[in-house]
């Protein structure tokens, strides 16, 4: 946890510079009609879930490299969600992953409320093997051609349910690595018929406040087909299943090239946008941290985001998933967590009603420009403002730095040896 | 057209070569217990529409280079066609573009009967203006934002489906370039309302034997959005609009590295598969002669079909569309449909009980080696062998050149001088 | 030709302001140690060159969509790139492209001169067939397998540098379609040859002065294979060709999710970099708005251009390559040249003493922080001021549109009709 | 090992078979002047090399799923080796990889004479941490910006040169995952210098009769950018180091859509193509299996091998490099030696002397289908009557299953449990 008082210390290095800022971009705005303090409320109205596994340093199939004081079980991780929480104020909940996170529910209930965190959606994991368990994934769980597997994948599921009703969850992602590696390797229609009708047992078993998001993903770990490998099946699935189920976008899932935010435009229109995976790539799912890449795009989602306010029924349950594996995870979190807000308040300057109206005279010139106005902002006095009034750090990693909290938990949490990926 | 002459004498070449080639391989096939000839009479069961408008010379943005008598109108086209099929025997019917294929509808029956052809689905054209157009398609067609230049493309739309009903089509395939440039440029939402809107007009006016084919295409020519980018959108338009209406694949007009067999698996379970443009290409919507740039992804296109025989209500429209623009456009149109048949033919082989006892025992290299032994078995002599016995040509292509078609249409066509494409 | 008092009366509505936003925009650089007004002088000394052809609007295989007021010739185009120049102060120079923009070359140098613009590298165009011309390029050129056809392109490339040396220029930029559209219809290794071969020729026609700029792109026109694919065969082609030949990188000729800024490294690394064509991708080879798709791109590539600036032997030729479909073209060209400058100043802002420590630090995320907080900045109020002082418009776009130059053009220039792309 | 007995048992099963295909395929090979038992010498003459690390099965981030008899250590995988070998007959070297690979020398090479195996090039590996390692990688190995990590980098080479001197191998293979995730993180060109400031040192330490190869990859691990990136820079790394560096090609390790083929052409014509890795992939770096997923691109860029025949100094290292995640890590190793044996036994059919003749008259569609008609030829009597002659398996994967072996190693071989991948 970051003492209130390292917060304060530091925040005093920084804010008459953000006040000067924070003044300047007022000026600027307010000669644009817009007020500068109803956008910084709109600022400290975003939240993003901070994914559990996010807090240890990921990898690749070649290799793993731990970081210093790797969090050891769900404990440590909501220490480290609260610290970010604490510095950013931007990530009031946490997004489970089931067997990995497995513990007392109580002392998790009471180690998030020390952090004033929540829950969000839970996730389940068939794409392993855990010791001990039974049927193998080796070739598929919810659309496995053995129903005894499928059957595992099933109760999985709804013990991830069961888990997440508990701690005040209300909804669950499924993400499966079903697929195959090479043609012929599975018929690809019956494959989706045992997937679906695992999917059915799954959403008759969700509570009636609960919602299932499907996640697509187009390859990996399957090679060559994958069972639900982008929105168009994704949709299929949740259309089928019923209303509480919708689709999950994770931004690094989807063929190169592919327009991304015109998927989220679609879903929106048929009511079945569940929420977003988080996160950044450049060539497949590199899962970097948010925005890091191509942050126009990210600006593009929000911009589908922001303009569908008020749609009748649009609940979104936004998470980050990410892999850290050259930073400090916190750190990366923190970062992440600050860029999608950002896109999210600088989606929130484009003047709409300018926009329709270049768009409704075919001004494509202008409606671009009038678009990548909103884009060109630099809001960091807003966000940064809004992290301030809320107890949270002008610079959380400055901030971050100077509290030692990687050392003090370095001291406690055993050195994890560096480790081999899936290849070896 | 090729005197049947012409035909027999260079049959008389290659024939006893032929009778050896698919004796030996009917004593291998026999051995695997497949009976050849039956495989022969699938072979001759297969036909593939031309496009009118492949006939002639394509080309690119940056030029076309036409070739020696180049079509001058649809009666010429139709010649063409006539060649094609006489030779092939794989080519029955032939696909319309209107406008550039608008004549006396008397007349072209008559031309069609000469060869022996009939017409299969229509294509409208509202991706370029025409001289003396009222309302320009810059911005949009079907989608576009006036009211006016939606209802000028519904009512081509609508006449395409006139004068096909006249000719004995029963389906309407629509493509729209319909999109966007820039971020911003328009509302993806709104755009697609209007584009429904539209559809749901044409729809009405459908006969209720008719079809109407949603063709979707990732990009170009627009190039930031496409109104119908992906199958996942074809099929919410397929979906909405009613029975009549199913989804076309175009084997080019996918993002990078994307399964088609997948889709196509996954409309056939819909219900929504309608039928495909064949095509092959290595970078884009590159339009080249089908089969010749991957042709295992043309067979495991085929493999998905022949799975699906006997499906009820499988219906499928099976068309050419590429652009020809380095070959004599005949001989590409010949090459594509004995390479789509051979696929077929080869899907044709699988061992499918074999298949599904390795895809149930998840021994995938056997379910993928399964598959590749029908793609592996050299299928040329049964399909010249279906040629030979309906009338065509056992080498279609040394057939065409030996009957010196080209130079006699040469002779009263007049030459085409070479143009700018679309950047000058 | 934007008269001077148009300029200056729509100045007036923005000066306050945008003092307003420099003053502010000052104050927080000099915080940070950095010198507004020097940022300011880099901004000024920026340019880069406006192609003739892109003065008229471009089109797709499919259609072309012209606007108002299409330049009718060189003329025209010179006196719509004065426009350009003049509002922007960012666009010094002129591309030419040959045959296109052939004329008497002391009235081309007397309205360049007129408008006070130079010319910068000269592009030949052996990818068309001009009228008249002996030999056809539909089979290559600079690589075809006749001697005359090899011989005509060598001839026209020769006639190129001998125009643009009466014309002030100093570089020749070679790109050719030739390749191929599918696997056999050429071999790579002898056509290779013949291009070297032909290049050899054109080099030796190079005035010591000149320099000879390789261009590679990955396909379109040719489908299969492209001669020149990368800059791998780039750097081969200008290594063996001598001192005088470079790369020149066009940002939209790459295959999918290439790392483009890196290849900018290898190639100032050997000294082989001579220049860009700028422009923005989404697809393919879109041709759009330069940073109108992915801005930090345009970014990351000025990064390596700034941090290089220094390196002996470095002197880079800038120009604009676009096809603008939708827009006005003096616009799109406006909007590109402003945000290719932009990216230029912002990637002036990184502080590369920074970068550089944490780099050395292996201190990823701040490493990639430093370089955010460039992009991050909105520099508009140091390029506008640059514009402002140099006699050009604060606000170009509006300015342009106030001044009523579409209009007057229109007036003079005939309407040009809607015309097919290649494919038919 | 596979017992003469088993062998001659299974082969007798087909060898009536094998034998009426083979003479049908004379006939028809011989009405086209090609004598099918030079042919069947040109098969027996081929070799790929066997990567020891293929023996084991592979996994991904999110999982790795062990088979039965998992091998323990080099010996174990030699006997693996060793088993595809005499089925195969294709594989008469093991490329090893370093450490992995590590043990006693003398009874490695003893173990080798046993199987009747060579030993290959030799691999490093600087892409994982060892266990009691001084130096991490975290951040880099050869590149890395620190001179002890460079160093200790160095010396493992250079240890792997001094291991496979030893063992009669005559190449090292060096592949870095070095690069970075982040822009900013490293300064791409000074990374490089201190990359080619390793090889440097690495090339001094080579034999002189040995070569190094340098293997590019366009990303993964690193997701950002990756030093050796692509061709280009592979070929700028062989040419700077000297005439015993050459370039690897990992048939997945290109950008999408990129033409392999090509570059293969271009590095012949350098003189700097020493070798491949075979596998095969439809997204990323699949390392699925050769020849599964597009076998007529496995095909062009064998038919450019065989038509680069005779060049002088080309001297080729073939090997495999895959990772067996659903299959039987044998049977896929001998599935995928086949493949690429078919591949070139193919390509060994085409007519070169009529393709050029096609070629030089610009017709593209029968230089097209020249090439096509070796790649449509079933060349599968050739090769299995090649492995008959040569005392190998007609049927290797049914002689392999009749065998028992994989169940006799797994009776000695202790179970491994399933793991996770990277990600955990």
């Amino acid at each position: 946890m970051i003492k209130t008082d390292t917060i304060s210390a530091q925040n005093a290095k920084y804010e008459a510079n953000l006040r000067a800022d924070y003044a300047a971009l007022g000026d600027k705005l307010a000669r644009a009609g817009i007020d500068i303090d109803a956008v910084k409320e709109r600022a400290k109205s975003f939240g993003v879930a901070v994914p559990s596994w996010g807090t240890g340093t990921g990898g690749t199939r070649f290799a793993r490299f731990p970081g210093e004081g790797e969090p050891r079980h769900i404990f440590d991780k909501l220490d480290d969600c609260g610290v970010i929480h604490s510095l950013t104020q931007a990530t009031p909940s946490v997004s489970l992953h089931i067997p990995w996170d497995k513990a007392d529910l109580g002392d998790m209930l009471a180690k998030a409320e020390e952090h004033g965190l929540k829950f969000d959606a839970m996730n389940s994991n068939t794409f392993q093997d855990q010791p001990d368990q039974a049927q193998s994934y080796k070739f598929g769980s919810l659309s496995h051609n053995e129903a005894a597997t499928r059957q595992q994948a099933i109760e999985h599921n709804l013990e991830c349910i069961e888990i997440g009703d508990k701690l005040g969850s209300k909804a669950l992602t499924v993400w499966i690595g079903d697929g195959s590696n090479f043609p012929g390797q599975t018929h690809m229609g019956r494959q989706f018929e045992r997937y679906m009708g695992s999917m059915k047992e799954i959403y008759k078993g969700l509570p009636d406040d609960w919602r299932i998001f499907s996640e697509h993903k187009i390859y990996e770990p399957a090679f060559y087909s994958t069972v639900v490998q982008d929105w168009g099946t994704s949709y299929l699935i949740a259309s089928e299943l019923g209303d509480k189920a919708q689709c999950l976008v994770d931004l690094g899932h989807h063929a190169p090239n592919v327009n991304i935010e015109m998927i989220v435009s679609r879903l929106i229109r048929q009511g079945k946008l569940g929420g977003f995976h988080f996160n950044d790539s450049k060539y497949g799912d590199d899962d970097l941290d948010s925005g890091t890449i191509d942050p126009y795009r990210l600006f593009l989602v929000w911009n589908e985001l922001v303009d569908a306010e008020g749609t009748e029924g649009l609940n979104l349950s936004h998470m980050i998933d990410q892999s850290h594996n050259v930073t400090d995870p916190i750190e990366s979190l923190m970062i992440s967590a600050m860029e999608i807000q950002r896109a999210f308040v600088q989606a929130s300057l484009v003047d709409r009603k300018a926009l329709a109206g270049y768009q409704d005279a075919n001004d494509a010139l202008m409606a671009s420009a009038t678009l990548r106005a909103g884009f060109r902002t630099d809001v960091e006095a807003i966000v940064a403002m809004a992290r301030l009034e809320t107890g949270g750090a002008i610079d959380p990693i400055m901030t971050y730095r100077a509290s030692g909290y990687r050392a003090q938990v370095s001291a406690v949490r055993p050195k994890v040896s560096g480790a081999g990926g899936g290849i070896v």
